[in-house]
């Protein structure tokens, strides 16, 4: 989880992943929406990629990227046995 | 939530918050529980109280740590609206 926390702590990498939420894009498509060089926005594409945040997938000419939920569900796992109960450690809300 | 998800992204910083879960503890009571030295200790505390994770309070001698969760909650609510049907964008699971 190291790596995907790492990875979305910049913002353009979570407007990424927000675009991608909306349907699959090439890294193209993608660059159009931001005011940054390509090759800027292929780094921060690998550096999604290497986090497991998103997948890519070859499409003739293409590479279409899509979102990889896998990983955010477990970073938001982490963060759902954080915010249960504080101080009682099994989330039980009755207590 | 840059700070956040960066202070999220170190396993030693992870664990602190999951101690501080337990009980507000002082940075002394923090450091027994890992092999790292307790200045190492003091400057993951600051990365995190920098993010708004942890918020620290003098008593008596002593500076208590404990969660904040505002923070916490924020960057659960980004991961619940990227987890939400994909591609409805309205999170709305009828469709």
């Amino acid at each position: 989880m190291n790596d995907a926390f790492k990875a979305l702590s910049d913002p353009t990498r979570r407007k990424i992943l927000q675009l991608l939420k909306e349907r699959d894009l090439t890294a193209g498509e993608i660059a159009d929406q931001f005011n940054i060089s390509k090759p800027s926005i292929s780094h921060h594409l690998n550096i999604l990629k290497q986090a497991q945040l998103v997948q890519d997938e070859r499409q003739g000419q293409n590479i279409l990227y899509s979102l990889n939920l896998s990983v955010m569900q477990e970073a938001m796992g982490w963060f759902l046995g954080m915010i249960g109960t504080k101080g009682d450690g099994h989330d039980d809300e009755r207590k």
